[in-house]
């Protein structure tokens, strides 16, 4: 492994909504020695002993529909009380900064006589120029922007050679935002970070290109809240045999995100993501389950989340547990978004390619990983990152 | 290893208790195939695997503060919702046969006229004459009765050689059950259960003995609800790197128990052993935490915990995770009972002797084994019961 | 007032229902001493010393769309847990015999040679014969039957010259069936209650006929569980001038009602329903509220629901409330219909006609009476049935 | 009733507190246009047609055991979330105008060389120089301090001709500072307003001073959160009959309020306060209900409260509800104490003397009204303060 004395450079598709700006808030307060590190897994042990990319080195750029001042929207975010305000001041220099590195996404309505495949040309000249200007060691792309409607299956999808001219005719209109991101950043030598259910590299075409290309990537959707509980709590019933005979859970969320989801088929990208797991987790696909999202307008970026849990015993007793989340969705999400830049630049400089299945415990629907009980993705993460312990000796 | 073709004898004190007699019924019934194995551990994958003790070769007997007819006892339970009604008249023969191997505790006021030395000897005698009235291999002894005061301090209670000669000159009325229970069951050659958070086989001295007898013991405090909850969910917190601020617990019970725990002395014995589990899962001994239990009779068996966490994420936000468990005691502790009398019996079969410290996913402070992080906790008992599975391989 | 000596008829419309079986299984109970009045408005003071219809006088009958036997549908009842098992073998004979009284509905698809008209003609007949057989003073019909599809706007609805015209080209199987009865039960001379959303005496045609019939009616949709609780908590906001910003409140419910419900159109019936009352309570248009119904089977006839509530106060400080409430949907709606028919019972003798605006604490959409304030509505009840007291005097 | 164009004074116990400086900012902003009126019972209809004391009338002074800078106090209060920080520097001046005004207690440990009857007649002249200083028309005091420990019984307080004496020889330290205080207010013809649970002019002796002097007084104990749910939902149970077997509250509280509530003497004034509610509004001695109060300092002000309902329906069905409060307490209380001093102040203006029993809606303990029914208290307030509506007809 050679460390390189370049910085690197990180590209938010999304990058003036509000994980993103709390990202970039928080990356700088941290440089700047004006937060501490709750939140950020790689900054706990044991993964702190690990030697990986300093927050100092970090450059952001992005795209966004319509690029806005960061200092601005830090602002907004900051009354509605996702960090703290006395931040803002002293950031702005910072924030201004990275404003000017936003440009706006080759998906805007003004970009939009180009076909798909123009589009992601643009993606990867942009990333290129983007590494040039700063004079950048590598580039990572994460996705961050709304939750796309899911995909009709084509053909096209299924491999590389096909999926090119496919999208050659294809209006940039029609065409999945992730997928023209993903083949952009693949084509500029870009590792790639899906932390929305949208389409992206584990589509087979694109997970093609990523080994190919011998590019790492990680996904997706990331797990902040709600699914993330459940998947410490699912195991538990496994554990000891209770029969889950109902999990319903109920998401109310305002934001940006609850606005999207209010789209029926964004919704259900969302919900088919979160049921998932629980099926497998509890190892019984006739568990009856249910996951609502509720856009309620005046929670903003706090999302509420009530589940139901109705369990029978032994001898048929019926039992139940209910939980209720209360969280701030991007305060939840940004550290890990840090955490993700981080391990994926460690996998990148260790020369590994495809899917980072370690991640698993990163994401809602874990890509190159079997299985969503926490611990269990949390003990791989250990077992990949870190040299094994001396295996526990048998009990007496 | 050496199978035996007699039965096996399991020695209950607190023998008319819910969780005792819930025990028995679903012992009972699960032979007689009226009910299923939901809730037992060793019936579900992977330790449906394992060749251990049937459950029809299972003799009950044990102690009771004041004996009772248990198809008496199943009727009322079975009429505060804790199991169906329709098991009872089925069982009422097999009940009955085990309500005649019942005594009356040598704790009861009648027969106090007793050394606590005297007490613990009458114990190894009514365990011999129980094991050679029913040619039984062996006798598991496991205590589910109510929780005892904790213990003052004395220095007899850290070596063998200083306990006898105390518990000779001490009136039984003084002393404590859990002490003079175990003694008389290592002196009469059977492993102990401790399913209380009552004092037991950890006392320095008692766990002296057990290694000099070798004999295997398991404890203590079962995990049936609350604590199980906390245990799975607590690791998530620390995985995060999320700062818990307060962890209140708020616990509702009926029943024997939560009028037991009305004493302030057994109620701090209880709750000492909830707390304790949280300092260490979120390895942070500063961190606010209260657990409180409050007597409410019309619940009867059924427990209601509420908790309440409320935490710091990045850059200071503060979110909280509340959760409401309804449970019903006996049901949740039961098929555990059942579980521990067969891994147990299994353990002595292997020759196992002391603290059973894989035995740590059912006890809430749990004897041999460090950690409360349920997931954890189930990984050392797969591997100490099942041959270890070829190690996983470093991500690509 | 006269007093019969004759017996009171109760005709109920989806007779084998739960909450229908749980009438009349408890009102046999109650004459039997068998249980207590928990649960009766009518048994508690004040109005305990009005002089009610005896319940020992109520002959029940009914129409169901498979009649089946009340004592085999009480026994499945209780063995759900809504009601003791020891009751059924008691009332063996009392249930049979009111099993006799039931007949296929008119809407049965066996019966769909008919119009509209002619249904509401068999109708009026049955409840003629009914009458007769048992040699009754009146007979009151009850709806309780599963949730119908809203009623799309039509001019016959309108007013009862066309009605008829309309009703008698009409399929039997486009017909509203709550239409049907309720024109049926007008012609024959019997007040109606309207315990569900469907469409019945409000219609204004409907409401013409009650009139001019002379018949007291009353409705609609029985508020037993959730929207009880809403039309308690929301005064409170608006009593001290807190602005509610969303209400969101989801229901789970298995049971009959409950798969029903999942038809969108049923639904939509039922939710707007119980999002009027909130609304028309915050005094409000604009509050953002939600009230979402999802099918769990495991829970049969247990509702959950869990109601979200979030407010402002002071200088803008946003605050919550939550509340879940666990009920058994018949157990509390069963002594709501016996208060019910008592009610009706004496409005007729007392020669009122029309909506029965004084009973709407009962009903999550009252009508005849404005508000959903739960405590104004009570003290109409008490004003209306009850001597007023003496006016308070003025504090000092 | 004759208007003054004087302004009127408050003087507040506990001046630096938190819901006091939420009053003080408060007021403030709203004579400044800097927030609305949510919160404020007297500025929505039918209240806000009363010609009620305007708030630039009001000018507030006040003891503190260690009076601070009021902007300071407020910008912490700020940043701990309870009001916008936006608002502190616009109001910096007017704060520090009322700074000015506080002073030390006559309680405060260097004051004490004194005697209760002293330390009452330099709360007179303290009360005399302030309404001189500021040219009042009247000074109104309310006591917004930190909970009492409950008060012995002792003849002194039922005479009016004890109380003077005995106040001679107790030293201050030994006396209850409410007492105190509303000697010292009622002996300067000030109406005194008992917002916490401590003594105050319910005690019979200084009841009779009030008469006496004809002054009106309010109180006690401000209902802002828990408490006032309790008293709207607890009427619905009884109005359905429904049996209440259990109600258990528990409250997790941090701020100045917590740490003087882990005091178990101050507990039990508040929570006896908390529980005799209930008891009257449930008409049931027997109901078992508790009160349980925990220290939670990282919640500072906010104050979340979890209430478990478990009550018996129709035929034995047992059911729950549960609700979970979470509120700033200042928030909630502040606009209350503003609603007070305007309505005493027109107490007094209409010659009213004694408890104002139709404030009861605004207290947990009401002095001079019977019943804890919420919307029986609002009626009670309507009916005294506006002219009666036409009695309603009997329907129809």
């Amino acid at each position: 492994m050679t460390t390189s004395s370049k910085r690197t450079g990180v590209w938010i598709l999304g990058a003036c909504g509000s994980v993103s700006t709390t990202t970039i808030v928080g990356t700088h307060a941290l440089c700047a020695g004006l937060t501490d590190t709750t939140g950020l897994v790689t900054a706990s042990p044991p993964f702190d002993k690990l030697d990986l990319l300093p927050l100092e080195s970090i450059v952001f750029g992005g795209y966004d529909l319509s690029p806005r001042d960061l200092h601005e929207r830090a602002t907004e975010l900051a009354n509605a009380g996702i960090f703290p305000s006395a931040l803002c001041p002293s950031l702005r220099d910072s924030l201004q900064e990275v404003s000017s590195n936003l440009l706006p996404a080759p998906m805007s309505p003004n970009n939009r006589s180009q076909s798909a495949a123009e589009a992601a040309a643009q993606v990867t000249t942009d990333l290129e120029q983007f590494q040039n200007r700063h004079d950048l060691d590598l580039v990572i792309v994460i996705n961050l922007s709304s939750t796309e409607p899911s995909l009709d299956p084509h053909p096209a999808l299924s491999a590389m050679k096909d999926l090119r001219p496919w999208l050659e005719q294809l209006p940039v209109e029609n065409a999945s935002p992730g997928i023209v991101y993903t083949l952009g950043a693949f084509d500029a030598g870009c590792p790639f970070i899906n932390f929305t259910p949208s389409p992206g590299p584990e589509i087979p075409s694109l997970s093609e290109l990523a080994i190919q290309n011998r590019l790492p990537h990680a996904g997706k959707d990331g797990k902040t809240g709600e699914t993330l509980v459940k998947t410490c709590l699912a195991p538990l019933f496994l554990a000891r045999n209770l029969k889950v005979l109902s999990w319903e859970g109920t998401n109310l969320l305002g934001g940006g995100d609850g606005h999207t989801l209010k789209d029926p088929d964004s919704c259900r990208t969302k919900t088919r993501s979160k049921d998932r797991a629980l099926r497998t987790l509890l190892q019984d696909p006739s568990v009856h389950s249910g996951v609502h999202i509720h856009y309620v307008p005046s929670l903003s970026d706090w999302k509420t989340a009530w589940d139901f849990i109705h369990f029978e015993g032994f001898m048929g007793t019926r039992m139940t547990l209910q939980f209720t989340w209360q969280g701030c969705d991007s305060a939840l999400a940004a550290p890990l978004v840090i955490d993700l830049i981080r391990l994926v630049h460690r996998a990148y400089q260790e020369n590994l390619s495809g899917p980072l299945g370690h991640l698993a415990p990163f994401f809602k629907d874990p890509i190159g990983f079997s299985g969503h009980d926490f611990a269990r993705q949390m003990d791989a993460l250990y077992r990949s990152l870190l040299p094994p312990e001396p295996s526990p000796k048998r009990v007496p």
